[in-house]
């Protein structure tokens, strides 16, 4: 039952949306001519087997996306899993062995593990705020602060890591930010005319500045409210004011070190651009050697 | 003069290379539906001007290319530069001043923002390490160690801040590393086989473990000694050793505390992946307000 | 005021989102060796002029995208727009005006015909729609019947006929039905699940079968509840069982016929899938006469 | 021997000419973020099996090809037809079974049938109007006046539907109607010009307004001869006129009431754009069910 | 006049179709990391101006097409036009002049020549052919012996040497071969399946072996009779035979020096696959000076 | 142990490299209706087996990656190598066997043989010119003039011939012509310049017109150099004067007929654009039978 529960918070989006990507970054790696290297020194036709192996500990993300790298260069390689996305791994603990052509195994390597190592380090990131809020109730989501082309597996990474996922995009929720209310004259009419255009499946979160302006998001009914870069004793004071009526979302300049603070105030979310543009890749590595 | 020895170091990359992958990011962002929030609050044709700020000290990189993002969805917008790729700047300079449809500059400042942050990222870490190691001779090159799809514009911010760029991809130069050399059986077969395959343009870089190694290396002529893992003084030695017969590239968990130490044992390159895989990106912000 | 907020509902989506499929859409009817009769029957450089004009009374819906197909063809060719996405037109309207070198109007006409009917015709259905249940309070949405490739621009042609978007995907809200259900083993595990890992900014919608299942529904907290072909009565007593508490949308076989009475149960939404997968095209021509 | 024949007939386009379109269509209704609700509610790993079945009496077409949208995204997915392309079913009719994973099976099915009931659509017009003119000699061809981005299927549904293709765009038949004539300044330098330019293996269709224009299209050696909005009477002169000299193809708001008599008019083509443009689309549905 | 009816005949493709190649070719060219030597010694700014010069005397073909690729470099380049696709020029000709960015010209330069070269070599081939059979009445036609990806400009550079073009693609038009009667059965149920299938704009073109085949060929009314590999007198005897009821095609290993006697046999079309095939480039060269 | 050199040589790309390439040609010939002669006139799911056979004698270039065109269209084709890439065949050898389905044979032939004869052709004429400098330790290099799209097969093809590559673009070395000379001021700014800015891992060819130049070249140590369009008493000079300092290249109408007297010279290397450019294609073809 928790097997159930947690395989679809991990349910890794089929391959019909990232196969483009790999093999882009493939192409992007081996250029015009190929790997010259293993195309020159290596004997035609050799086996070989490695081994993926996390140098650092960590949480695992994107394995199986990123072991496919090994099968677009080779389709009759195989990659047995030892461990799966979103399990905490000690440093040196291998992830998976692979075995196929040795001059395929060695052309994908570094794809491989460019992808891996950024959505470990994603995962590993997430998983550190979620830990550190453990038990409050609040949980850690992420924004549209990703690199670009890799969005949805920078989302995912964020998944195997404990947390959330905010907006995708920029057309599958609204969010009213202080540019918008601007633009429109003010939070009520901002609030209005996207209700009434956007249709009835979309959410509507607003931005407020205020005391004042959260009254106002709360008369309007909108969904959720972000509060941007507000101290944890303002913050508690919202959650005292919108008492469940909205969800409240954190944002701005959250660290590990203050991430418990803010969501002891009570807060619902705490949205963290960090952990998608700026979190270290987790050291992983392929460990080679020829078949026996 | 040093204006022009300086400009071709920063030569950018033409928008050839690089404007699939800005309308992919886009596209990323935008989904199916588009900007829903600014499409559904804003003011049909309504104009605004921004600037794009950097709120923290760094080195610039790749702001003509993701001030492109604009002029995407607005072909009439207009960009105004205040600095340049390769400048320093302080914490609240302001890099550019964008013109054009409110909404598109609304929709295309998350794109914008995501590529440029992660580009001055690398070029400011980057640039921490040149500067770190001035005066020794040594230069820092980066690896293949880049995120899948934006090979291209990383190698380009590392040069950006003031580092030089090893491969591009396994097809522009040969790297004979220890996998190569066992399935080889040796040094020697390894590196004759590479050079009787791969023509005359092409470089020849070996990664040596030991002293006989590197006799080894140098007596077969390769271009490049890569010296992985290896202590300072063991560094020392190799210098002394190869006494400018060959280049000397050393790697392996280079920070920017170990970075002048390395340096001063006389090699000629430090090679660094994590500037390019783990460097946090600079927190850049697109400022808007309405035109008048 | 009115114009401004109009104005939103329409905003047609911006052209990176379109171009690709226009081009596709003008190359499939170019093939390899481009339009054979214009070029061998036509003198080199001839100008002329021609009208978009419907030749039946409908809703415009798509004109500015579709007249773009001229612009592919020639870049200096004109456009002047006579009437706008949205409008209502009695048949022999001229809708837009264009100049430039006949062949590539004469070879554009058919791809921009093709396109434009097609969404004049759903825009022209949904209307018909809409001013069915004219104040009811009810508002007509679309479905994911739509045409391959084509969705996002069938959900534009809805709303310029003055409809409302249900879901553009099965990524941008949640949307459970009976075999949902039969698989997760009850509505309350699906629903809890679904909140359980969607986030914070997704919707979730529930079809339900029963007055037991609107009660649980209900009892959820599910955001929109499904009524799929449930006659008046049945959805009147679910109107009155729901009071406000959740947003319901009837579905299943709603003609212009059966909509009024549908609307008057005191639902919120009607949605309508044959209004994109089966609207007739609204019959649209291009008068071209030689330039003076 | 007539099974050989008709094979033929339907012979399907090879899946290199459509499998683009249909990951563009799945694409397109996975969005950025996948099937949330499958992915969240369904167990993984679950397998199920479901029917596609016609709703309503009509015309096969384009089976196969939809069907395979669900093995692409669950290649090891099963299909098993009961039914062929052309083949006319009775409403309720289980058309094929499929058996796989039941999150792709759910994924797929909306795509899968967005593409069937249209192509089913387009077949069960086009056999209507063929019924209708059985008999007489005469056949039913389509036109360019086909979706965007689907023409190619959509002329294989004409063929599944008894139908014929005209040209399949500007480049594989010249066609010369009066916008060209005026052009050239007469039917003759127009056909002359155009012989002249194409080579000897494209046919040459003229369009006709008047008996002295058709003697010179037949003076002219045109291959066909285009009888554009003409009664019956006209046709039928026409016919004895052109006494089997070229192939005569009447044309202009054919409905399925007035193609026989125009058909017994002696023509050889009736050209229909409604069966491609405003066919309205087969009901198909899938029925799931979990596998035992 | 004359202009008129010569400028259809070399009318150049769309933009629309063969830019995607152009783009193609200049990143095949550009790699990843663009013109490292004039990105390295060339000042920034600096501009040039450049001849695109004929070395050897021969026919132009795709002058405008290549010259393009000075412009998707440097889109303000602009190119002056000396000589028109069609022309014959003599050694040292100066076909155009291009100014612009000098990074962009010498980035450009290579691409732009191998076409040109490559598509002049194709038209001065044809021309020495067509030149070589002027007066008997008879034309030179391609065949679909081309180069991967570049058929559509390789038919043109037929065009513009004075021939004209066979087949575009397997789609177009019907040819039956030897290999195809025997699958089908005879002569006659090959002819009758494909009449039967392909419809009323498709030509339809038979090999023929024998006189007998010949005789068959007649009867049942095809289009095109292609007699391969006969000797003159063979189709001497073939042409009297025929008396004009079909159009006769030679081929089979024609050369400049045999075409002029098969040609006189009265055949209509020799059709020769060496013209796109194998015959070489023509010297072509850019000739670049610093601009004043 | 020869076996294991010659291996690499040849070591053809990987298919993720070239199968855009190929399925590109085959929709190029297949275009919107595909193959409708075999689709027509062969009963459905005929099976056939043919011989790709060598109508002429040469050597064997891109045997594999041609052949892989049948298996794009039936994947279940089987085919079975006769003959490998670099191998030197007698006119009338079978190089492959294929078995599949008739139509797909037949729709992929014209495909696989273009790709084949155009990359043997290649190969063909290289193999001659390396054969004319046997035993002169001169080697023969290709040119960046290849055909659009085509580079890497033409430069694997040039491998497969007994031939070496140069630069697979603009940006995998450096090579300073005389127009960078010009702009830079200079051979000394310009090398120094380059140098400065292209990283440790790329090569510097300098182009030189005068023993001057060359001396400069020694004296800045570039490892290269071109001597273009320069007689063999010339290059005899520049051999002696170099004596083993840098590699010399020298190019310019070097021909089947004087190639060895170039080679003779002592120079390292010849580079020749026609082997490339304009190689006739070897003549082969696909010998078709039905199945038994």
């Amino acid at each position: 039952m928790t097997a159930e529960l947690s395989g679809p918070v991990l349910c890794a989006p089929p391959a019909l949306l990232w196969e483009p990507l790999l093999r882009r970054a493939l192409r992007e790696d081996l250029g015009r001519a190929g790997d010259r290297t293993s195309d020159a020194v290596l004997p035609a036709g050799a086996q070989a087997q490695g081994a993926i192996v996390a140098r650092a500990a960590g949480t695992v993300a994107g394995l199986g996306i990123s072991a496919a790298a090994f099968r677009v260069l080779d389709p009759s390689a195989r990659v047995e899993f030892r461990r799966a996305d979103g399990d905490r791994v000690a440093a040196g603990t291998t992830l998976a062995l692979v075995r196929g052509e040795a001059r395929a195994l060695l052309s994908a390597e570094r794809t491989c593990l460019n992808l891996l190592g950024r959505l470990c380090g994603i995962a590993t990131a997430t998983r550190a705020l979620v830990d550190a809020i453990e038990g409050t109730g609040a949980r850690i989501v992420c924004t549209r602060k990703t690199t670009p082309g890799l969005r949805l597996l920078e989302k995912y990474a964020v998944r195997c890591g404990g947390g959330e996922n905010h907006r995708f995009g920029l057309d599958d929720a609204v969010l009213i930010k202080d540019n918008h209310v601007a633009f429109a004259g003010g939070v009520r009419p901002a609030v209005e005319r996207a209700r009434a255009h956007v249709g009835h499946m979309v959410k509507i979160e607003l931005e407020v500045d205020s005391p004042a302006q959260l009254e106002e998001a709360l008369d309007l009914g909108v969904d959720v409210i972000l509060l941007d870069n507000m101290k944890p004793a303002g913050l508690r004071e919202a959650v005292t004011l919108v008492a469940g009526r909205a969800v409240l979302e954190a944002s701005g300049g959250i660290t590990l070190a203050s991430a418990r603070a803010i969501a002891e105030t009570g807060v619902d979310l705490l949205s963290v651009g960090w952990i998608t543009h700026s979190a270290p890749a987790l050291d992983v590595a392929f460990d080679l050697e020829p078949s026996r």
